[in-house]
């Protein structure tokens, strides 16, 4: 089997304790030449959507490779471990939803495999550290070319758990989206995709009040001024030239916010 | 000689300025094939015992390598540069009790070597920055197959920098340890094993006050629910099912926590 | 052509989103051999001063490399994107001043390209993500191999933007400087270089009223005292022994600091 040269890390480990280099540890003794990227690891904790989020817009832009997403507040619990085939990359992580947006991102989900193998995991698998023990080790076999379907029985993509679909809803000269993430500029993305943007006028107000104005890039407006442009993901987003927009608009994942053409 | 094809870096740097990639370059330049694994350089500044601590749960899970620990308020001071060689990889830091736990865990200390080399030190060494000028440079070399002994004189593994022992009791249906570390979740890890938690019921109350539950992990309690169990590193820790049990107990690493079987 | 082996980032990306590890993607996609040294992303956001600093401050420490900077306010504006060929390594950013200093401390820029070679560019350019569509594609063809001369027209390096002197003014027994940065552990590093200490008595004072010492390392005044030395980068800086001297001299990058000898 030819196997993947990289493997992706996303993660609410944060950088601060070793357990990201626990599992660059055990990538490196199961799969020595394999190479990882880190996608995050400040995934807020447990935060799901986040975490499926910022993968899903990542992934595209990486190598063939074997991605590894762990956000699992369920970890030790009943919740399966997943090993997806999409079309170009598999997936590996729990089954909570974190890998799906990503899989549909990559080409949708071919098969799917519940991760039982427990050759895979290391001898003593914590109950509390599945991403050293299970995900990583996992991913490094599957990186070396072992069949996914080694990994444990199919299952059926249909009852993989999915996400909540964040609410978009388009009408006569307005869009209506949930914020799916705010970045580290304060730019805040919508659920809605930047092709939406087409069929509104250029002068915009944000949850009714805000003046805005739709544009490609944020000279497109002056400086402190508001700009509604679709982001380097594709995706609507709102940002202040010269300033934050989450903080001008006051809101976070998961608000919903409006913009309108200007009457 | 065999060498390391990894090097593990652990620092109180910070990823805020230039020193961590600093580091790798100087690697680099040496030993360019060589790996590096990024423990961790987030050590709150000048926190030894922190360091040690970071690095002995997380070295046993790397492939072998030289570990690079600059935990380093006494840089510039006489305090010496050491290596160390234990059972399954070399150590490469000041001698202040940063390297000693890894060491042990390691499979504890085979020989000790005072780091006196000057063909392995950068030109102009700085008197404030021995992790880019002293240590990385002799952790490539090492890794590229160079004699430890190579570093400078032997010293008595008796003569190294000791960190002072955390306090762990253990009595009739109770332990009281140290806390040694918090971690990003907020879970609180004690100086005790976890083997200690066999001989404990599984109804206790932490520090007098607080009900708890020994469980194996996060989903063994209900939301809001303190934890006690052995966790990945195989110390005994308390967590809160969806909360933060550093914010619960209000401690911080150095305090006293007393776990007992509940009356 | 030879390339490079190595490619360096230094962004105000942050950790938090996926941005990095779309250019180390975009990067290992064209050039899956060459490895990648992240300088920082911790830049403040278009702070291009300290992202400059940084950059020249750890270039010198790296292998031959082709360094990307991109702290890039005015991503998507009329501002160019460049190519700089310095004595011992390629930088590529937009022209607004963030490479300038670094090319200085790699030898001088020898040529500069800008950056218009739509067969480098990713197929639909964003127009506010360039790390990722132009400058990290173009570094990678240049490790590759390519002549810088690809990039784009000649363009003459006088007509670069650069970014104003910082402030150093020398007398008779003192030295006036901008802050340049401030690290990590609250050390203040100013914009004078460290051979100007050699003019000076070892009793000094700073901004007229806080009594400091000459010397070479934190141990060579008490805990708490304030130390004026040359720093691991060749500037005069200020840092107080166990302390930080940001919080003592209660100044940030830009402001100017008087050291003068105490009388």
């Amino acid at each position: 089997m030819a196997g993947y040269g990289w493997i992706s890390l996303t993660t609410d480990y944060g950088t601060f304790d070793g357990f990201v280099a626990a599992c660059h540890g055990t990538i490196a003794r199961i799969a020595p030449d394999v190479r990882v990227i880190d996608v995050t690891h400040h995934v807020p904790p447990a935060d799901v959507p986040r975490g499926a989020a910022v993968l899903a817009q990542t992934a595209p832009h990486l190598p063939p490779s074997v991605h590894v997403a762990v956000v699992d507040p369920g970890v030790g619990t009943a919740r399966r471990g997943v090993v997806l085939v999409s079309r170009s990359g598999l997936l590996v992580g729990p089954d909570n939803g974190v890998l799906i947006w990503a899989a549909d991102d990559l080409g949708g989900i071919e098969a799917a495999y519940e991760l039982t193998n427990p050759d895979w995991m290391l001898g003593d698998v914590s109950r509390t550290f599945h991403g050293r023990d299970v995900f990583s080790p996992a991913a490094a076999h599957l990186a070396l070319g072992a069949p996914p379907a080694d990994a444990g029985p199919s299952i059926d993509p249909k009852s993989l758990v999915r996400l909540a679909d964040p609410v978009v809803s388009v009408g006569d000269g307005w869009i209506e989206a949930e914020v799916l993430t705010v970045d580290r500029f304060g730019n805040v993305q919508l659920a809605a995709g930047g092709d939406l943007l087409a069929g509104l006028s250029p002068e915009l107000v944000v949850n009714g009040s805000v003046r805005a104005r739709r544009g490609a890039t944020f000279g497109d407006v002056g400086p402190g001024e508001l700009l509604v442009f679709a982001d380097s993901a594709g995706q609507v987003a709102i940002a202040v030239n010269n300033g934050r927009a989450v903080v001008v608009l006051s809101v976070r994942p998961g608000d919903l916010i409006r913009v309108a053409e200007r009457r």
